[in-house]
């Protein structure tokens, strides 16, 4: 009898199960230095107590990547260790800001099942949930992936969630406190208001960052993501190992700060594709794209939705004339920040 | 006259003599972080304060291995200078939790000697103990290093230290408060207490990491390890950095997770061999054999003794023919750990 | 309309403008691990709040180069972005430590221009102060580069601003508090105090570090510096990436404590050349020289001035006939540290 965990396969899901993620973790100021020594991150908000706090804030909270990938990697063992491949994101909402010294836990229920025509995999759909230790709602987002079978029994019932594909600007939650009326721009880092930035505006942020395989893999152990893939060289003829989506999604995030310094935390994740994958030697830039923008009920504060592209090719190009991917898009990703009104 | 620290050689060390070692470290959360980078290492006692409080400790000890990696920095520069080779461990003992903002110092006792019979080195065996900032044990262990001499003085009398082969389970020291009684085991990660190993059990490990020269010098930079082997690629024509042995230790242990999750704590460290060189570029496996179990007066705790292998080939391979080490095997540890009856 | 940052050019700097640095950053115990994890810093007063406590302190402060880094990367987007090269350094004088939980914040006042010959660049002088979330100044320091003109407009007035070759010993400011007359120098690593150093010693460091890619990219982003040279690999037809300056700087003043142990603390800057770029894969050893020693009003506690030589080449070994750096030269630095007396 083996001890190790061989991972779920597509029969193990049924629809209304909930899995509880192994591996409580508490975040501190220490993932909050490595979140700067590995992305580019300069958005103000998520750097400094003092900026924090005049905007409301008791203090600096984690960047809401870090509530994203310590969840994401806690469903790594029960979801992705037999995945073919990572679907698709819907319907996050970050819900509670994470503060030091928080302890996340996560946990998944099966929202869909459907086999594949082929018999061998099939997908399922996960609605998972991030937690502090007092219980309240860190983080929520739908996420569905391509499983293997381990056998030849029969299909499942098939149930297809619905989802939306956006989350609506009205259901975003807003961290209690936030007040952007005496925002400083200066010290943001850029002079640009929402009221700045109009739908189909496309903002190239310039700067490109070249990835070391130790760079991915010290983030991708932080956020306890065990997926071989991702640290095992001999799982390719290269050696070069997979980089964590997130990692990628991360990236682009900081370096968009040159064009959206203002767009200060992200409120709802409404969608994403890992377009192509990432190796260590790509150099990764940045494009985005204003999809929407809308105020809220909260002082001075408009949320504004974006298309971020992560790419090793030009500002603006996504995808070719068949509605393909370029080769060179690693990351299309749909969500809605923050920003002074 | 120089300034600079040459290191001792073996004419330097006399039984008894007891050597403070220089530069005491406060460790704090950011190490914590760090180790969860650097190694993927997911025990949930070391992961979550909710965890640690669930069994009855007021808040996540640092790893074990945080209190040895940095005791054991602390001697390089006193110890392992001139070392040729590091030749064991034995009688290392756990007794206090390191908890973030303790300081740790670290003092050496000589307690053998003898010089090899070329006459150009001898071994030195010491007795090495780390504490805390209120004066408490943190840890101590034996370890024996062959040095070189100096010059071609006269031999010292000969004391080779009597030491014990293991620690006895009776001698383990469990931290105060610590409680399984209500251990939860879904959030720890496996549903395997101490009654579901037996004496000879192999555990494949399965997953493997591929080191890079960032990785490891970030780790032995963090233990304050001085040892110039890990640094200067000059030291050898391939430019490669011998990797220190315990970056090996941490690699393998934390692998383990994956078959002894709720091997939570270690609490001893019976013997040792780096039975290989560790080079960037090696894919680092690991297996366990369990080598013993025992109960201890403390509530819903046994103590479990493990061999840990850190290989590049097969789990369960350990040894030729003629009873030396494969060549892929990297480390044969033998430790106690606690884990719920 | 572009949202970016282009950054200044010659035309936009006048004397006598005050630059407020964007995005103000608190450091905390996580800065504190990975600046001991990326550089091997051992220096005593850093390393342990039980050792700072016993020389006055409350507890132990962080490096006095993190203040550096951290002041110098928020000038960047607005001082060298377009800079074609980094002319000196003067006047520097850290006057509060930094305290983990500080937020730091930075302006530069421009204090000299001159327009090169050709018409096509020009030289900048700032005075850069970096001050805590309680406004007192943490560091001040000098600073000229060479900065591109966008157009061809007429040449501003000359302004040189008169520099002081170092800061004088009177001048310099000793944290409150410190006392080094129970200074324990078996802790702190070394015997030797400021009455055992001469003007004019040389002191080889002995050890050499060699640099990854993956590490000073973690270094340089840590700072929040996003000079594009240090990140994108595509800038060069070799895949190298320049190494930020103040790397190098860390990296010598830590190997310096093998012969400076108790060169404590760093409180002036007195100049420095960055005199060759370092690249990933150079092997960085240091040296010293003693250049002035003088006592302080403070409690056992002396200044000594040295030039810190950073080289891929041999100790002592600085200038060619002709008086150039020689080519293995990578840093020159000249300071002020308070040691015991």
């Amino acid at each position: 009898m083996t001890k190790t965990n061989a991972g779920r396969f597509f029969e193990d899901y049924a629809v209304g199960d909930v899995i509880t993620h192994a591996v409580p973790r508490t975040i501190q100021m220490g993932e909050r230095a490595l979140y700067h020594a590995l992305y580019p991150a300069r958005h103000a908000l998520h750097s400094a107590d003092t900026f924090a706090q005049s905007c409301g804030l008791p203090f600096s909270p984690l960047d809401d990547l870090v509530t994203f990938h310590t969840v994401f990697g806690k469903t790594v063992p029960d979801v992705s260790l037999n995945a073919v491949a990572n679907l698709g994101y819907a319907e996050g909402r970050w819900e509670t800001p994470l503060w030091p010294g928080d302890t996340i836990t996560a946990t998944s229920e099966v929202i869909g099942v459907k086999q594949n025509s082929n018999g061998k995999s099939g997908v399922v759909w996960v609605r998972t949930t991030g937690r502090n230790q007092h219980g309240a709602v860190l983080l929520s987002y739908v996420r569905w992936v391509m499983v293997r079978k381990r056998g030849d029994g029969p299909a499942p019932q098939t149930v297809i969630p619905d989802l939306s594909g956006s989350v609506a600007a009205t259901d975003l939650v807003i961290p209690r406190g936030l007040d952007f009326t005496n925002y400083d721009f200066a010290l943001a880092g850029e002079p640009h208001r929402m009221s700045d930035y109009k739908v189909g505006d496309i903002i190239d942020h310039v700067d490109g960052v070249t990835v070391e395989e130790a760079e991915h893999m010290l983030a991708t152990r932080l956020w306890q993501n065990t997926a071989k893939v991702h640290f095992d060289a001999t799982n390719r003829p290269d050696g070069k190992r997979l980089i964590y989506g997130g990692h990628v999604i991360s990236l682009a995030r900081a370096l968009s700060f040159n064009g959206l310094a203002n767009a200060q935390l992200i409120v709802a994740l409404n969608g994403g594709a890992h377009a192509n994958p990432c190796f260590a030697g790509d150099t990764v830039r940045a494009w985005s794209e204003v999809l929407n923008t809308a105020e809220t009920t909260a002082p001075g504060i408009g949320a504004i939705r974006l298309r971020l592209v992560a790419t090793k090719g030009t500002a603006g190009e996504l995808r070719d004339d068949d509605g393909k991917y370029l080769p060179d898009v690693l990351l299309d990703l749909d969500y809605w920040a923050l920003m002074p009104l």
